[in-house]
């Protein structure tokens, strides 16, 4: 299934995609499930695919608002440096372990969702990457179970306001501006995913190729980033943790290049459709 | 008013302290405001203290469950390297700016909780720190209007897993193993605080002191870092602000001291009482 989150005349909804439609469960589904994130914490997942094949109300996606595919994650967990190419570029060391930020759910946003710039940095950035989202909570998952608990696939743009990452050692704030993390178009749950190595993940600008890689050249795979995220923190359901991105981000590249307003960016996966934004502007502060 | 979040009976609770007392307010106002970021989001601290003076019901500390002050904060933000004295300990440079970590509600404690070392880790280090509450959310809020947007102060102990904090650059893992911040025993509102930098901090184990400071010595202080902070994320009511430990820690002494099993830390702050916390050991997962 490719599950979605959206805003239909003002209440928070979600369904599958069938064709060009949505498919949403009934309001009673709804009642007893008010987002993904409970469909998961409850296992429900086969009883809302039974629910939308009977009694799913089919809606036009250009009707409503999508949403991050997790709109409120509990946790979101980000690796950063999980690529050679990209490490290379960085001119960093390798490490034993993940290197591990985090960002608030508001910095989170949907597939379509215009990605503001604050007015006072111009080095904003895309970072293409794979993310994951638990099913199954847990804590000491060991490596050989982490697929068991995981709920499924997506894309993820973890967009970077390259100087407020670098204002200390720690990246927090450039990580964490409101709405520059695109999560979506859809989740691909995982039985749909025979083998994440076997993706290819492009990032795009106006149509120009920035970034390609595997999936098989994850320094650290899936497995071995959930035993020992799993080691310091109890997962749940709905947690959000995305793999890193590959070589070609704008601010390693000779000269260096940014995003501007009105520059369209998107993140393809294999399986998992296109995340495209359009970049604008946040004149709020300047 | 000195406000404290606990459980009775498995209900969430919350009310002030008066002498040896708690005073909760009755169940009416419960249910308006079902914790104590309802009541700052409302702008609600008069009307609390209206309702705990006419109708409040007393209830025995000893017969409640603490928890922290806020107990699920949507925002915990903790200031790194805030005091000369730790900068110079860890034997960093100086920053233009602070620098900034996250942890996760989970990752909090109460006052008395035990706090529980991972039975992995040797390295279980205190930092004791002063903490602020948001009371009215903002974003790029002044310097100069920062004071109005907290609600009160607070004790926080920064227990962190230096060997899991230092295995990349990222502090992330080992500061957030769950139950490692205790945040308490009392929030001290705002209205009660006429000066910050006439605070003084101490951490003592077992009763020997570890580390004293003066708030004075903040190299960044509350308005500088809340007027940073709210630059690239929205405030919100209840958020925490942690402001940074000063020099003192365990790892850093020759040779270092790390917390075991059976010791008692404590962190006192001018004004806002004792958080003491017994150390365990987790032995999920030797």
């Amino acid at each position: 299934m490719k599950l979605v989150s959206f805003i239909q005349d003002g209440q928070a909804r979600y369904g599958v995609i069938q064709g060009d439609a949505f498919v949403a469960p009934a309001a009673d589904f709804l009642a007893r499930y008010p987002d993904l994130t409970a469909v998961l914490a409850a296992n429900a997942l086969p009883e809302f695919q039974a629910a939308v094949q009977s009694g799913g109300q089919r809606i036009d996606p250009a009707q409503v608002k999508a949403q991050p595919v997790i709109p409120a994650p509990g946790k979101v967990i980000c690796v950063g440096l999980n690529y050679k190419t990209h490490v290379a570029e960085t001119k960093r060391a390798d490490s034993e372990f993940p290197s591990l930020f985090l960002r608030f759910a508001d910095s989170l946003a949907a597939h379509g969702d215009e990605v503001l710039r604050p007015a006072f940095s111009e080095r904003f950035d895309w970072e293409g990457e794979l993310a994951f989202v638990v099913g199954k909570g847990g804590r000491h998952i060991a490596a050989e179970n982490a697929f068991e608990h995981i709920a499924g696939y997506t894309c993820f743009n973890d967009v970077s306001v390259r100087d407020w990452q670098r204002h200390t050692h720690q990246f927090t704030p450039g990580k964490n501006f409101p709405g520059t993390g695109p999560l979506g178009p859809y989740l691909l749950t995982r039985d749909e995913v025979s083998d994440v190595t076997q993706m290819a993940l492009e990032t795009r600008v106006n149509g120009q190729v920035m970034q390609h890689a595997s999936l098989a050249d994850l320094i650290f795979d899936i497995p071995t980033i959930v035993a020992y995220v799993s080691r310091f923190t109890p997962l749940s359901p709905g947690d959000v943790i995305a793999t890193g991105t590959p070589g070609g981000v704008g601010d390693r590249r000779e000269p260096p290049l940014y995003m501007k307003e009105g520059d369209v960016v998107e993140v393809e996966i294999t399986g998992l459709g296109v995340l495209r934004n359009r970049i604008g502007t946040d004149r709020s502060a300047a």
